[in-house]
């Protein structure tokens, strides 16, 4: 773990403010959309020597692809993630956004009046793309004969859904914590089709904490006897492991500060405690229960436990020798962003890839953002955000007609 | 929560190291001990206005009680711990000593040769003391019918302890974590019988990030189909649940960076990645699984349920109205100390105490000790904690005879 050292890179800055909103009115919604499906008969050859064929990738796309089809930013997602970052699957008004639909629309940090943003599932995801709950060619679903993969893996798979759409280059590969491991690898992997990356509260390897917390998660899953080994499709889900996975997790996109303004010792239901087990006493206790109860109602157990292997592989750096091999690679031009509450992703693992990018020569532009959200902060601090993100992918476009 | 302001207060310092070590060579042991007992068939009155008759408690003592009766050290354990301080049970030269064996001896911070140190197990717990897993006066487990404690329960059962031992007065109360509520709550509520309280690693009141994490816990034991609401005791024990509960909080036990100094991303037995969900791959998967395993084979899941909860309930402040009221009532003499790298009971809290004591006038000294160990450093950092704890127990004890 390197050292923050904020006074040795001219090109970094901390306390990092918006000083004026991209826009002034609230932008708008990218309205309704479908989710779209893309199969593929090709056999993805994965980083552990497994193979995996045919496969199927879920994705949306907003926006429109210019005639140059030069306009195009990925959005890769986070491990809870899917296709679906942003409008609405139904007319229905009780229809929730989609995940990031704050970020992606007209006027939004990704601008859908200027970008045609494409986001997919990842593979081994349980929203449309193949994973542990698809059925293998035997008809049957995989659960644990799901090959392993990793986020070279899912990065992979993109790079079939972006052949498939007859897009060569990205303008942009974005993302968040795995979203912002993919947006890396993806430029690290394929140089020439990546112009640049909105790298987001992330690292370029999972630290031994976040593969202990992953690991904490998958035991809670294994501890499920609902689990069976992952044959539980047709059968009864196991929903406490799950639950009990997310909640643990969840605690960890949260900082101390924003959980103690959110809730703090408010109990749920009662003037005075009640004393019991029978019921969630402290007003946080509720608010995990339904985070939990609401996750096992969209989210696949296996899936949780396939993503989460992924997340622990990755390590930039081992792919290629060393971080500097890996980032000696790049071509592309990068936003490297963390966030100052976000214990999960601290700092010192994102500002590590900045003096990597740096100290080979690569161009980065580093925020340190003040934010009390946590790793969540990326959701929650839309006006930060579009400031920031939107500035730069507005920055690089016009730099690049400047040409 | 306060701001950490540490120019703030006179006699606060920071960087607090050792200039010289309490003893050059390294102490004893307090050689073979023996868990006592004493049975109570008083009533305890507890917070929730449930009652607990008739109770017994489990102790441990070190070190020899003077003829006034004045050099006892009460010091109370923590979420996992027992009255089994330091030590052996047995000659078995592969018996593990007690669990702050370190702490406890002649020339140790708690120094045998001239104090009589006390530990008793909390009510509510499993290692002797009445609690969930005992028989309730219908020769029955009590399991779920067992009352609700809270640390203020606990420290009135000790005070049974005391009265039982002919102790009226302590020349301290000491602990780390719930032992410092402990020792904090027993120089409010019993303010002429508390000389000195040494609170290490400790808050004034669970925050909603450590409420979180514990609910999470007890979310993993629900989840077990063995903890069958409490009743399992002659059938299979919830281990599951209570080993991911473990594995969970042991990683906030820990900080980032000293997990990563410990493991990195050594792998468990394999010189690469075997890309599998059969066996821990990396090597802090296999620590923690270990340290689920260890746990169960010593710890009752439902006490585990119990004594979170008391952790959770802790608001000493709450108990008197407010912290400065609850802290008016003390006359002890306070050592407290915050350790840098624990977050999951970072510095902010212990200073709250600390200025609420100053504010109030009460005499404190403050150490913020820079450690890497985490929440565990007040158990890892023997030699400046021998430092600390024993300077400032040798220097309250000096000062008492010169009077």
């Amino acid at each position: 773990m390197i050292q923050l050292k904020t006074t040795a890179t001219p090109n970094t800055t901390t306390s990092w403010r918006p000083r004026v909103l991209r826009r002034q009115d609230r932008p708008g919604s990218v309205g309704i959309v479908q989710r779209q499906y893309a199969h593929f008969d090709e056999t993805l050859h994965l980083r552990s020597g497994a193979t995996l064929s045919p496969f199927t990738l879920a994705y949306e796309t907003y926006g429109t692809l210019n005639t140059e089809r030069s306009n195009v930013i990925l959005i890769c997602h986070a491990l809870s993630g899917d296709a679906h970052v942003a409008g609405y699957h139904s007319p229905d008004p009780d229809a929730k956004p989609g995940w990031w639909d704050d970020a992606v629309g007209p006027g939004k940090m990704f601008d859908t009046d200027h970008f045609f943003v494409i986001c997919t599932n990842v593979i081994g995801g349980c929203q449309g793309s193949t994973g542990p709950s698809s059925l293998a060619p035997d008809g049957k679903p995989y659960g644990l004969r799901f090959p392993m993969v990793t986020v070279a893996d899912m990065v992979q798979a993109e790079r079939f859904l972006l052949d498939y759409l007859g897009i060569n280059k990205v303008f942009a590969t974005a993302g968040a914590s795995m979203g912002a491991m993919q947006a890396l690898q993806w430029a690290v992997d394929y140089p020439d089709r990546v112009e640049n990356v909105v790298f987001l509260a992330s690292t370029s390897r999972s630290s031994t904490q976040q593969i202990a917390f992953n690991e904490a998660g998958r035991q809670a899953i294994y501890a499920d006897p609902n689990w069976n080994h992952g044959n539980y499709y047709g059968g009864p889900i196991p929903a406490g492991g799950l639950a009990v996975a997310r909640m643990m997790a969840h605690i960890t996109y949260m900082s101390d500060a924003s959980m103690d303004r959110k809730f703090g010792r408010a109990l749920q239901n009662h003037a005075t405690l009640p004393y019991t087990f029978a019921e969630p006493e402290f007003a946080v206790e509720s608010y995990l229960s339904h985070q939990g109860q609401k996750f096992v109602e969209r989210f696949d157990a296996n899936s949780y436990l396939y993503i989460t292997k992924a997340i622990d592989y990755f390590d930039i750096g081992a792919d290629y020798g060393t971080l500097h091999a890996a980032v000696a690679r790049i071509q592309a031009h990068f936003l490297v962003a963390t966030f100052s509450s976000d214990w999960l992703y601290p700092a010192e693992q994102g500002l590590e890839l900045v003096q990597a990018l740096q100290e080979t020569g690569r161009e980065v532009e580093y925020q340190h953002v003040h934010a009390p959200f946590g790793h969540d902060s990326f959701l929650v601090e839309v006006d930060l955000m579009t400031e920031m993100v939107g500035g730069y992918l507005d920055r690089r476009w016009n730099q690049r007609s400047a040409f």
